[in-house]
């Protein structure tokens, strides 16, 4: 049904997914382009022609079915297919992301979390035990992980990502600064560079 | 010196500032853009065309002077420029955000770590004590911080950032899904989205 998407809707269909997704919360069923791009800061003409890339969810003078609408960017966003993801480095960061994320509803089936650290091994959080990274490789071979979300420095994920990319990971959730695209080019990478995101915002402020 | 820079340029500015850093702790005075354009897995020629924006630091034959360069892409993102900050939610994720940023090297002085939990506050993390959000209004008048770090719920974020707005806060490092953007558009914002970037990674994977 989606037929080729433009680079830059794709960009807008995790923030339509989960404005979607409150709306439904509410117990709204359905939803005019006028009514959601108030909401979402956006055109409602922008919002038809985004919307009218995957199927025909709006009917004049009816609006748009919430639930049918979700689903179906749900489903382009791949959120229905099963990830088996692991987690490397349980700092703060990696406890952030593991205690407030909801990983499930997106299909990443979190089943690993790892430290280098002997003291935290064995430690239980959000219900699974934090494993020795020397038990990695084994893990891997059993359970084959697609899924890797690094939360560890720059220095040790060089080591990890390689690693990863021979046990099978085929996509990286990055929280480091080690640029794994660049130096693996056949998977897929999400980085999440807090310092740049801060530089920005410094750069925002200076011509605001 | 900088004249009108293009957005996708700035863009870019944030990393290579990173990696001009990164040739400055090793050691390197000078380097040519085709050497900076294998580190960075851009091409030379894009480069040379985003660096030529803001003055003549690569002289042919010579290479970028490397220290130069960089001060001056740190001149243009603000990072000199003095930034009164104050960071709003001290749990996994705010005490990820302040243990490991390099605050100050950007130009953001953290000068107060608040939260709504009595339990934390007293609690020194980073040198500063946690303070109870109680005290928020006379702190920023007193204070007078520019700038806000959200690391609280979305239903804490709406009350928290208006309050914020009046106390004369001018820009936001959102991690909330509060879209404050939106609902106050004379500030400044900077969104970690978190759960739209696991949306992107789950995207890439079915469409690599």
């Amino acid at each position: 049904m989606a037929g080729i998407i433009s680079e830059s809707v794709i960009k807008r269909l995790p923030r339509y997914y989960r404005f979607l997704g409150e709306l439904k919360a509410e117990g709204l069923e359905r939803i005019s382009s006028r009514e959601l791009s108030e909401r979402m800061g956006l055109t409602a003409s922008q919002i038809r022609q985004d919307l009218n890339c995957f199927g025909g969810f709006g009917q004049q003078g009816y609006g748009y079915n919430i639930q049918l609408l979700q689903a179906e960017i749900g489903e382009i966003l791949g959120l229905n297919t099963p990830k088996n993801t692991i987690l490397i480095g349980m700092g703060n960061m990696g406890r952030a992301v593991t205690n407030h994320m909801n990983f499930e509803s997106k299909g990443f089936h979190l089943i690993g979390l790892f430290d280098a650290k002997e003291s935290l091994v064995g430690q239980i959080v959000r219900n699974q035990p934090i494993r020795s990274i020397d038990t990695l490789d084994e893990f891997c071979r059993e359970n084959l992980p697609k899924v890797a979300i690094l939360c560890i420095p720059k220095e040790a994920a060089k080591g990890i990502a390689e690693q990863l990319v021979k046990l099978g990971v085929k996509a990286f959730w990055n929280f480091s600064h080690y640029d794994i695209a660049m130096n693996h080019p056949g998977v897929v990478v999400q980085n999440m560079h807090f310092s740049d995101s801060l530089m920005r915002l410094s750069f925002k402020m200076g011509n605001n």
